[in-house]
């Protein structure tokens, strides 16, 4: 046996002895059904931690996109967007997205994580490699991926202008900055303050990045973002997305000026060498983002659901994470006791969390990871909270008199 | 401007002086007329640099199972494979292309350059970053990309397993040792020798790392690749394959022992950090290895056409770069003249051949590069010879007297 697949065995035996060896749970997503999907024995469960954030994965519209798309185009592009793998549709797809945005441009990746770590790190070995970038505490592992291999780095307290503004004016002279942060983060559901980001950026002639992920679709008047909320858009240089969140589809992509996206386009490894998106995929991400624009109605029933899930948990004794937005998080801290807590949730109340354990999240703030949409009804509302309230007393985490 | 953007401007018109700007042909594929495609103005191309090297992305059999899994399951999963991302077709998937490779277990990225890029890179970090690689001269750069950190790298000559001998034999005692190569090498079509390789890494204790993309599929009695075709795949430890290229789909993965795969499953920031693949192409994919694996007849077919191809360049006096493989490149040795070539193509002759030019290739080998499918046809055939021979007698690369 080589070294190698001993390592594994002991590492998996590592992961299993702290609680973190993570098993994915089979789950079937029922069409028009959503959230509701069935487990492997065919049980119905409700999925609570689904990216699906606002149920349109399932939509009439997306999937007659798609179905349309298939019959025209069949299901692989064959090639990458260079070699025979570009459409009409791909195109059609990227400038949908650079409006969206209020960009000039915009330009699809086969994933948001690719999208965050070939722009990145495309950017960061241009120039020289004279970048010194300032990132976020809390950023997705995708940016850190991308920034791995900046020249210099240095990390700024989570959402903090005033740690930043004091970094960046300790930078060296002559070389290039570039800032990297999120506007919603992911895991507790907090709102960085874009505006205040953006101008320090301008000050120190920082490249500003922003990866946007958890609010498109779901933020500002046309689902454009925080950026579009906070009216900011047009000072941030780079703004990444998601097609595969709240547009319910797959692919991501970065939004910018023409000549920033032109250049990524033509030196993005990650980009160049690799298969294009399904057209299919591209033709439903395409109708997806059309709908989303006008959906103001369904943004407005989402923030809804997510007020009335905070208090519903409030109403039963559990005080969920602080959080600004639609992600519900509740903490509970330990490894072991997250999953065991998300095994009882699923086994015995038909309600599918994620525990987010480490490497997610940092350890000992392990949590479940609530994300309502606009489908989950007060019923089913109700029935987490209780639910919830239910397994923690179980576990020891929650006391009856804790109830309010 | 920030110094990134004007930098942008400067490099884009650098590649354009040297004739290495990509613009992208925008093709619609239509489904059942593959290979003719139609550009923008409605025109049909007859398209002869696919990587959909069977012409199944637009077979019924695939765009029925994506269709009816749209029905089932709409269009994006809706998260990781750890938080509600993970369907039964995906574990199905799985299980069916550990199968077609002989091995214990496999696990799907969503796409082959990830594939690479995460497995080699966390394999890499781990065991404290011990590790030493030695990296055939030609390896594609999604491999490049996930051995970028290594400690220690040493590029081998391309199939060169006397080369990989001595520079094993003279790596640091103790040392943790991967060898990564391909086996069909996708701009010159030739084919490693992989019993020699297997057996030198075998000798050495170093762990075997192989790149099927180019021949799942086409290669191998049940199409698993030349590993299988040459009855070495016990003897190689990893395996990687795409589905998006002979299979006609999406996504990548690996394929290995039991404890490597979970072990990747559970480390690779690559598969755990991002939405899994549409359930739609797990489906499908699923669909088209089980078709592939017993289409016998269709690799005959295609194997066929290759060589036909290289008799009908002959026959006009155009002698395609050696190739052992469905691959049939064709020198031109100039980045500009290359693009002209293929722009001639296209506009003159309404066939569809991609310049390959530097990042892809090196500087001075700059080629068309056909794959020819078994949808090609004998008139096909005589058209792209004839049209070839036609368009490098324009360009001075040809003379009449070289024909046949």
């Amino acid at each position: 046996m080589h070294p190698f697949q001993t390592y594994c065995r002991e590492e998996l035996g590592r992961m299993k002895a702290e609680g973190r060896y993570r098993s994915f749970a089979a789950l079937n997503k029922s069409r028009g059904e959503f959230p509701r999907y069935t487990d492997a024995q065919g049980r119905r469960i409700t999925v609570w931690s689904s990216n699906d954030y606002l149920g349109l994965g399932g939509s009439d519209e997306l999937a007659e996109a798609a179905i349309a798309a298939v019959r025209a185009h069949g299901v692989g592009s064959g090639g990458t967007r260079n070699i025979s793998g570009n459409t009409p549709v791909h195109e059609a797809l990227e400038r949908e997205l650079a409006s969206l945005h209020g960009k000039p441009a915009a330009l699809v990746f086969t994933s948001g994580y690719v999208a965050n770590q070939a722009a990145l790190g495309t950017i960061l070995a241009s120039m020289g490699g004279n970048w010194h970038v300032f990132s976020d505490a809390k950023n997705h592992n995708s940016m850190i991926a991308g920034m791995k291999n900046a020249r210099a780095k240095t990390v700024f307290r989570h959402n903090d202008p005033a740690h930043l503004d004091a970094l960046l004016a300790a930078a060296e002279p002559g070389v290039n900055k570039l800032v990297a942060f999120e506007s919603v983060y992911s895991m507790d559901g907090d709102i960085a303050p874009l505006a205040e980001l953006a101008d320090i950026c301008r000050k120190h002639g920082a490249l500003s990045y922003l990866d946007e992920v958890h609010a498109v679709g779901m933020y500002g008047t046309t689902g454009a973002g925080v950026a579009e909320r906070d009216g900011v858009a047009d000072r941030i240089d780079i703004i990444q997305g998601t097609l595969a969140k709240a547009f319910g589809c797959h692919g991501g992509y970065v939004a910018a000026g023409a000549e920033v996206i032109d250049y990524l386009r033509s030196a993005a490894a990650g980009f160049i060498f690799t298969t294009s998106l399904p057209p299919a995929l591209a033709a439903a991400g395409l109708a997806s983002v059309r709908h989303v624009r006008q959906a103001t109605g369904l943004r407005a029933r989402h923030a809804e659901r997510a007020a009335r899930l905070k208090d519903a948990f409030r109403a039963v004794g559990v005080e969920p994470m602080p959080s600004a937005s639609h992600i519900v998080p509740v903490l509970v801290g330990d490894a072991a006791l997250c999953r065991e807590v998300s095994r009882l949730l699923l086994e015995e109340h038909g309600l599918y969390v994620t525990a987010i354990n480490y490497p997610t999240v940092p350890r000992g703030t392990e949590r479940l990871r609530f994300t309502p949409t606009p489908r989950h009804g007060d019923a089913e509302i109700t029935e987490a909270a209780q639910a919830l309230a239910a397994v923690l007393r179980q576990v020891g985490l929650l006391r009856s008199a804790d109830a309010a």
